[in-house]
């Protein structure tokens, strides 16, 4: 990277993503200008730092890119939202080779392109460690945004997308294990249902979040918002063969993987009864919230959930 | 931060900041929402460094935040447009004080309220050192954008806003020096002139940037995109007597912190002929580009500048 010099990487980085429709002005000026054809634009920062979001030596610089992308475009589906453009803030060592900023371009732009999206403008500066700052720019479609304040209790809460693999993937890695190969792969670049986020708006959820921190934390985010409780039903989770197979290898319950495993950037929203779209399976209901103040929010079959609640990255 | 806890950091960040009339959705969801009136928004990202772009002994939190957020709405206004909001990442060891993280938050919040922006939302995540991203939305009003590519020979080049004080007081801050205590200010915390941009782009400027790496760098990348020459005339800038008692202090030339001292956040524009607003100096002129390839884009009185060419980062 110190060879090229930054003006040099900006322009790498620049041509190395097609820009989508939603792009006016790409990159290269002092700012990207974006279509929001409904008035309105729903935006979302996300900051990955090397050692703790990503791991040079368990990721190649495109799956980090792949998932820098996914992360916040996960965000702009969990509005009921379409990504239009994402802005990419990069701090990288001079000793970093150029081929992996071109890399990690290319994956932030093919994550892009799942979603007819682009990399419209980014900063590059010199750090101690990579940085990554994503910022994802949304279209609403003329649709009110799918909060996190509107759950009532008699909703339904489904899930769309897959939970516990990126946990079972981590824990693999940290172990120095390789199978199975797919708990890996979404560690490395998760896949988030983007299309179900609109979907999800469009047949009337009440409320939606993206699953970032995990499955329980994430909830107990749209309880605490909507001011209700949240009931999960654990039979209704399907857990995958691969991923019981690799716990019980482990000696561990994959349904905590599932309940409290964050970065599967699924999706999970609240619906009035019935009114359930294809591609979302039902796992829980929205109940009136306690008057136990100390009670738990969100309850695992009546019950609060013993194992691990989510992380706290200040924790 | 270690004992708030990033939800509880975001919490007090969020409620730090009061919300623009822009803001239809503030801080606290996946996503904000934010108007775009004109069917478009402008968008930039910068990435700022502890260690790099400022130092916890030279600068406040305070002061930190006025700065991450001003170089950040600089560059909405040097395309013309009017800051909206204001997206914040934000990593920080957990040692950090809670007070500190406060402190940066009235900052952000503070100078967005000089244009009538907020911050909208954030990412925190623990790192080893601060780093801060920002992203600034802005609205156009209607208008195209002031890109870095319409600059035409014969059109007058002009700034608006202040030069060279950033430079100096890194100069004085390196040197343990605390006079003049502006230049000490404006490098803590630059003044951009904000409303010049728009006002710019009323008056018909063919090109603008706002001045980041140094007035001769950022004029080189109007030169480029434009495909034109710039030549400056060293006597039309006013040199104020503090910069100018301040530099013969130190045995310097203060037209080298004026012409490639960066940080400012001045703006640079071209014009064509007479038709430069109240506020604006002029500075130089488009000249056709050199048939020589070799040839300085940008030069000083008919010669390159054999100072300093601005800063690299990667350099």
């Amino acid at each position: 990277m110190g060879e090229v010099g930054e003006f040099g990487l900006i322009d790498r980085i620049a041509r190395g993503a097609a820009q989508g429709p939603a792009v006016l002005l790409g990159p290269g000026d002092d700012a990207a200008v974006i279509r929001a054809p409904d008035g309105r634009v729903v935006a979302s920062t996300d900051l990955l730092l090397e050692g703790r979001h990503f791991r040079t030596d368990w990721s190649t610089a495109y799956q980090v890119g792949r998932k820098a992308a996914a992360q916040n475009l996960a965000d702009i589906a969990a509005m009921g939202a379409v990504p239009t453009a994402l802005l990419v803030g990069l701090a990288a060592p001079a000793r970093l080779p150029v081929s992996w900023a071109r890399q990690l371009a290319a994956g932030l732009a093919d994550e892009c392109a799942l979603v007819g999206a682009s990399v419209a403008g980014g900063d590059t500066t010199r750090g101690e460690t990579i940085v990554i700052a994503a910022t994802a720019l949304g279209d609403l479609h003329g649709r009110a945004p799918v909060t996190r304040a509107g759950a009532h209790p008699g909703d339904r809460v489904a899930i769309a997308g897959e939970l516990g693999w990126s946990a079972c993937g981590h824990e693999l890695l940290a172990r120095g294990l390789d199978e199975p190969c797919k708990a890996l792969d979404r560690h490395r670049a998760p896949q988030p249902p983007y299309a179900q986020g609109p979907a999800a708006a469009r047949a009337g959820a009440s409320a939606m979040i993206d699953v970032s921190d995990g499955l329980l934390a994430d909830l107990g985010h749209i309880a605490r918002e909507s001011d209700v409780g949240i009931d999960l039903e654990p039979a209704a989770f399907e857990i995958p063969a691969q991923l019981r197979a690799a716990a019980e290898r482990l000696g561990l319950d994959p349904l905590g993987w599932i309940l409290t495993g964050g970065e599967d950037h699924a999706l999970a929203a609240c619906y009035p009864a019935d009114d359930v779209p294809q591609g979302w399976t039902v796992v829980g209901t929205v109940t009136k919230r306690s008057d136990d103040q100390a009670a738990p929010r969100v309850t695992v079959a009546g019950k609060a959930w013993s194992g691990s609640q989510g992380w706290d990255h200040f924790a």
